[in-house]
């Protein structure tokens, strides 16, 4: 079977583009380009239907949540409920990126519990299972890494963020730059390093790296491009070593895609609010306009409890500047394993995030523009129909009621909305009156 | 008495001074030259001693909470929760905007509870006066609106946010603009300019400005130039009204420096993100540099019930663009009154934004270095030592205790720090060790 980049490569358009055109209101002719060029993908499976998400040039910013068990805390359940959460709550995909129990269960259970596109890490399966089975995941064998990665495939995984930009050229890069202040913060980039140090070996999946492409593309699944030198404090941001891989990264999503598979490239982590924009442009210049997956970016590190808002920041300005997906943050981030209410506050976060950007970059403004009108006539239903989280707003507002139904407590009697309507609105232009 | 800036212009050097170069840790010359030049204030009051807070140039940016009640919710009790809350939070300064109630008893029992500079919007109670009295705010008497003032200042307030910029010039502009699409959102603008048309007169503050300089100067208090024809919407950020306020506003700001009075300048209100810094630039090179005093901005409008994200982005902008002073926003802005929590969230969410514009503006990497290497050694009492909310912080990892204590919850043994930490740590740089 085709993947979507060789159909839009032939002149096809595949249902799944269709969908994307429709949901996205623009020409299904330009997301058939853009796929074929590289610019826009559709997280698939050839064995799992989901719901069809576009990620790419022109598109609405989408948000991922990640959910997963650690190894402190394995609760099936709970990672279902987050899960659903996710779904209900509106993220455009999931990440299922379990690290305790029976990964292999875990995943099925979840990728049958929602309809999203969901995404994996390879590695963390492959290198667990080296420290079970070997004492230790330097021990971790190649070939079943390329096992766990079709297995993965076969389950119906959308796409993975595989490791494969880490090599002998950028750990060099990391070592002569004096390694980090804040280390290493990706755990399937960590546990690769430390394989690749240990066996003095290079990185199999940049070695076998159309093996890796061969297997995705055989399921139409997207291969993302992992972040594994991401810098995981703001002071270690855009350093050397964070865009050698960078460089590696978007070479090799030229590579994959010439062979016929749909490529993303992922990006930082944390880097304070000035260098967003470089990280953009590099990373589509250097890639021929991949799209980009920025996880946040965080522009302070000193906010632990509160990085959703943090992260908020750093992805306003990713997804302005051009960055297509970017993941939540919730608030036990750096602190513990969330729980399904920081999934419900993460994705807000979030969302508001890929909109405040999509302002910029997509000019998207009805919305706002529907909000502004339904304020200025004191039209509550109408801002509840409009805004991104209807029933916290109006939780909000009725846990509060106002004795004037017109106002709300904040202002009640003095609302200056009441207060000059009479005197301005005879002004009012008809692009205005909504 | 002389007042600081009169201080600053004799070449003198006050306590305040004094108190604020320590804080801030920059010479003393600085901040005198600063106040002389109007480019930085001291929020003061002869009759009230309160922390001394700097705010301007080359200073950290300041975050204000504002709290009060509402003609619907009338609960002072709870306003002093909300001041003390506040206060033990981290707020620079404190608003007290009540609109319900009793003001003088509110306002003086609000000023006793705080150490904090206090500020007010004096046009409140005015024209809540002319209602309660006369039966409607249009009859409001302007010798009464100038004995407010001067009540206000005599109880102790440090500034004041008062509507002098809104003249004929100002509304004949959002006339013919054809008003907005979201009307005009703030309090003190809407009962003026209802006023200033109902009687076809001009703006007693605007005509009569020296005369509030005056009263202000005589208590050494700030006056704020209110913003009161801010955009209430996205949709009508930076428009012909606002520009033209904001003009009017720096030439009063400069009028009132030359009298001897401290002064400040108030902004929107409601901006996307790519107007921001040419928001932040007018002001300042109208203005001559004066403190700029932002409320948000926010940038978007549809996430009520979540608006403390929104402005965080917004804010984060603006503080590293070059404002010197920012709002903060609860949760449940644009729907009811604030409660206590609400007052926590609000101020975590500004002052995560001041911080990381002041990671821009004023290159503070301090914290967020110390934070990389403590997290890179697992040091955790470290990081809730530098952290800028440990209590909250500490709480979400305690309620999820991991079995290893070097780690958290989120990746137990799979910790990629721990896991290369052995491997990278003999390549440390001197500067990144910690």
């Amino acid at each position: 079977m085709p993947t979507q980049i060789e159909l839009a490569r032939d002149g096809n358009i595949s249902d799944e583009m269709e969908r994307v055109a429709v949901d996205e209101n623009l020409p299904v002719e330009e997301i058939r380009e853009n796929i074929a060029q590289g610019r826009l993908i559709i997280p698939n499976n050839l064995n799992r239907k989901s719901k069809v998400v576009g990620i790419g040039r022109g598109l609405r910013t989408k948000v991922n949540a990640s959910i997963g068990t650690s190894t402190d805390i394995v609760d099936p359940d709970m990672e279902a409920a987050k899960a659903r959460t996710a779904e209900e709550n509106g993220a455009d995909t999931l990440m299922e990126l379990s690290t305790g129990g029976d990964l292999d269960r875990i995943r099925q259970t979840i990728l049958a519990g929602v309809n999203l596109p969901v995404g994996s890490v390879p590695l963390y399966q492959a290198f667990l299972y080296a420290i079970k089975q070997k004492g230790s995941a330097l021990k971790m064998d190649p070939e079943y890494l390329f096992e766990v990665i079709e297995k993965q495939c076969e389950d119906g995984i959308s796409f993975m963020a595989i490791h494969c930009g880490i090599n002998r050229i950028t750990l060099e890069r990391l070592k002569r730059q004096g390694y980090r202040h804040g280390g290493l913060v990706s755990r399937g980039g960590a546990y690769m390093s430390a394989w690749m140090i240990e066996n003095n070996r290079e990185n199999p999946l940049y070695e076998h790296f159309d093996r890796v492409v061969e297997i995705l593309r055989k399921h139409d699944v997207v291969l993302s491009l992992g972040n594994g030198l991401r810098a995981g404090a703001v002071e270690d941001s855009s350093d050397r070593a964070q865009i050698q891989e960078l460089i590696i990264n978007c070479e090799l999503a030229q590579i994959g895609q010439d062979m016929g598979c749909q490529m993303m490239v992922e990006g930082p982590g944390h880097i304070p609010i000035d260098e967003i924009e470089a990280n953009v442009i590099l990373q589509k210049r250097m890639s021929r306009g991949a799209p980009f997956y920025m996880l946040g970016p965080l522009p302070t590190d000193i906010a632990a409890g509160y990085d959703h808002i943090s992260a908020a920041v750093g992805a306003s300005l990713s997804s302005a500047f051009g960055a297509d997906f970017i993941c939540y943050v919730t608030p036990p981030e750096h602190l513990a394993l969330p729980a399904p209410e920081d999934v419900k506050v993460g994705l807000a976060a979030a969302k508001i995030a890929a909109h405040i950007g999509d302002m910029i970059k997509r000019k998207d403004r009805d919305r706002d523009r529907r909000m502004s009108h339904a304020r200025r006539k004191l039209d509550w239903e109408e801002q509840f129909r409009v805004c991104l989280f209807p029933q916290q707003a109006a939780s909000i507002r009725d846990s509060r009621s106002p004795s004037n139904t017109k106002t709300c407590t904040m202002c009640g009697d003095s609302c200056a909305l009441n207060i000059v309507d009479h005197y301005f609105s005879p002004y009012l232009s008809e692009d205005k009156k909504g």
